[in-house]
């Protein structure tokens, strides 16, 4: 049985709290909804900072700083964008870590991808990477799965070993 | 019987739509919550630009613009600070209509508010209002209801007799 998105944010609220490291949003397939969840924890205002939710492509270049270039090359779904809107949080929000979603919720594909891909990047002092997942349901159920999926690699990267130096 | 939250936001983004006006979020309080909740309605991205999840005062001065002098002079739970976080939001995402919330969650008073205290902003093109509310219940109810009195704020702003010019 895996973990619903609560109890993920309740462990990443009080792993970041425990290491003193705090936490930006860049949300543009969840829309707010990680934040929203991690704000749901109390004791939350000890790690969150704030974050941005980056539905358009205006935002996410002009509040992210995300190449236009790049979006206009490769879409809004895509490992780099991702990697750029996790750097953007971090930078915007004067955060530790920073994380991102984009992906497609559907009903209809987006960019050339289909329904249920979803990228998740994470940037924190020593690097970022973005990592691609596949879900699949409704729009509700993909946006649910990419919630937990940015909590759980947000939990992983609070979690490394680079962080106890 | 009140509208859930849910309705209320399918109910904006047909409206928006219909007048092909945009929106922008800046939250605090409500964390994300208010965007989430628009985009869970299909067509959002007709209408909803971004927004700033704007959890500790820094990211309301550096990424929306609040005056950091307003903060430290009043705190973040204001009117005042509620009003320039709709500007910023409309400002930031480049939308024609800003939402913003701020107040206080709990469990415990802050800025010398009590818990429960919630002031909503909306920032159109022909001004910028924000809205006093005392809620009732415990640190979910406060939000979910802070929530829905943002997407009326934001229906109300929308469905102004001013935007048919």
């Amino acid at each position: 049985m895996s973990r619903t998105a609560d109890e993920v944010a309740a462990t990443v609220v009080a792993l970041a709290i425990e290491r003193g490291l705090t936490v930006a949003t860049a949300e543009s397939l969840t829309a707010g909804l990680v934040a929203a969840t991690l704000a749901d924890t109390p004791g939350a205002s000890g790690m969150l900072q704030g974050g941005v939710v980056a539905y358009q492509n205006s935002v996410k270049a002009a509040v992210l700083g995300v190449s236009a270039e790049l979006l206009d090359a490769v879409g809004s779904v895509d490992a780099e964008v991702a990697v750029a809107m996790a750097d953007g949080a971090r930078r915007a929000c004067g955060a530790d870590v920073g994380v991102s979603t984009t992906g497609v919720a559907g009903p209809l594909p987006h960019d050339g991808k289909p329904v249920g891909t979803v990228f998740i990047g994470v940037a924190t002092s020593i690097g970022t990477t973005a990592h691609a997942y596949s879900f699949h349901g409704d729009r509700p159920a993909i946006r649910a799965q990419a919630n937990v999926a940015a909590l759980e690699r947000l939990l992983s990267a609070l979690s490394a070993p680079t962080y106890h130096a």
